[in-house]
């Protein structure tokens, strides 16, 4: 039999728990899927965690040494708990690591989930040889990990790493968080969407609008991308802007932090190389002196199961 | 004899230096002054720099057990190093930790000078009691430095906490440091002025205008402040604005750090109660929930001798 170590990694989201079980070196040998049932408050989504958990652990006969959660909200890792995970109602405060362990008596982790994304690359992917690095994870929201000197950066109560927060017009469109211009109201999914809604009738001859009112296609950053793969100029420069905005706000973090290794993740990454490219010029253009030669942008390196093994990576990053 | 411990603070700025003998609890015995001649070379300031080190000790009898410099530019403070001081030219990179050892056979301590600001707030002024705080210094532009769990944030490679170059407006004026809207921008001593004698002239009722065109006295933070203090409502305006736009940019550092004690200092931090409560009010507004009831802002406690004390505090803060 192996003498591999094995974690549980729990990827909760609004929607769904992944999950998996991952070697100590960051494969997934099993994996599983549950609906979060987030609208029927803490108590059941606590239920459907366990009850994966069990599911997945029946399968498989490896020894597992421990379960590491990923979680939207605001984590104390020290004291386990998550707080106000948006879109999920009626959490208020959850001792959730005390009642896994409870339940399993087996180690657990908890984690910020963007924070849960950096770790994994820290261990995994391309964060791998890299002391510092921002990790952004671009989805609906844009979520942020900070890690320096091969640390997560958690700040004084845990909820460091906003990136998605940070401002880059402050007289720019509302944001969710309740400020204005923050990187996310540009860069984030549902963001980009309803910009792009309201505008897109102003380029009827684009591909992407031929491709939403006469192909009756629903506009996503899947479809984005795919027009500017067939050369529309008009989805090009969308990508371009969204690559622009990410660029003014990580200078500001870069000119803060003097952290230059920036890894990309997420579901907007996936507007490739016209999002890095023109990422990557803006912030050498906006960033300081000293920092301009030293600027290194990266794809996050776990794709889709990238919450699972950041959730798991949890287990052997701390022991 | 007093069993004291006593440094030399070294304040080295672009038109004088500013000198000091310190002892252990913050006290000031002697200072002195002196011309740097930065127009005239690395050469030439070393020698002013020594100069004013030998003078200073020559007048006192107390034993120095280091010697602490706070300089402009980028520091490496472990290697010694003072990189492109601004406003010094012909410097590239100068090894002045190891010039100043060699000639005076005691420890030397050098820093960036808004981290060496930071360091003695946390020594001996606001930030006394504090794990965690972020030192803004407003004055030509707005220096910054960052404290992690009472230590100084440095970064890769020492240029951490350039706070005044975090972008409010990516569209915003052009900033020295090639970047637009960074917060110096706004409220750096320079662009205020050039802003407001541009502007001025729209508000020939104002008081301030007053001052400046029928009493002829020049334009400055202080008329600005002493214009506000006697009602000025254009004086008022002006300095409430430059609290607005302190509070944009800060609200992104505090997202990105989770760090929610904010000390300010430098000369432009004399514009007093209307900065602080506009900059307050501001930051409250744009910083994330969970962030909103920690902020605490406080003005600096070393006032005019903060180089000076800055300086010689890193010889206790590293002995």
């Amino acid at each position: 039999m192996s003498t591999k170590k094995y974690s549980v990694g729990v990827d909760l989201g609004g929607t769904n728990i992944k999950i998996g079980i991952v070697s100590e070196d960051g494969k997934i040998i099993k994996k599983d899927s549950l609906s979060s049932k987030a609208d029927e408050g803490p108590e059941k989504v606590i239920q459907q965690i366990k009850k994966a958990i069990k599911q997945i652990s029946n399968k498989s006969k490896v020894k597992v040494i421990g379960i590491g959660i990923g979680t939207p909200g605001i984590v104390s890792s020290k004291k386990g708990t998550v707080e106000n995970p948006p879109n999920f109602p009626g959490w208020d405060k959850v001792p959730l690591k005390q009642i896994i362990k409870k339940e399993f008596q087996k180690d657990v982790f908890i984690e910020n989930d963007a924070n849960a994304a950096a770790i994994g690359e820290l261990m995994y992917g391309a964060g791998k040889n890299k002391e510092n690095f921002i990790m952004i994870t671009l989805g609906t929201g844009v979520g942020g990990g900070i890690i320096l000197d091969r640390k997560i950066y958690r700040g004084e109560l845990g909820a460091a790493g906003e990136i998605g927060h940070i401002t880059i017009d402050h007289n720019g469109p509302k944001c969710n968080c309740g400020s204005r211009g923050c990187i996310e109201a540009y860069a984030g999914n549902r963001y980009i969407i309803s910009r792009i809604s309201k505008d897109i009738s102003n380029h009827p001859n684009s591909l992407l609008c031929k491709m939403v009112s006469s192909e009756g296609k629903e506009l996503s950053p899947k479809l984005i991308y795919e027009a500017a793969c067939n050369k529309d100029d008009y989805a090009i420069g969308i990508i371009t802007d969204v690559g622009k905005y990410l660029g003014y706000g990580i200078a500001s973090a870069v000119n803060l932090l003097d952290v230059t290794n920036i890894i990309i993740g997420g579901g907007v990454a996936g507007f490739g190389r016209i999002l890095f490219d023109s990422f990557e010029k803006t912030l050498i253009e906006r960033v300081m002196k000293p920092f301009k030669s030293r600027i290194n942008v990266k794809p996050a390196r776990l794709k889709n199961d990238a919450g699972i093994k950041g959730a798991a990576s949890l287990v052997f990053y701390k022991s």
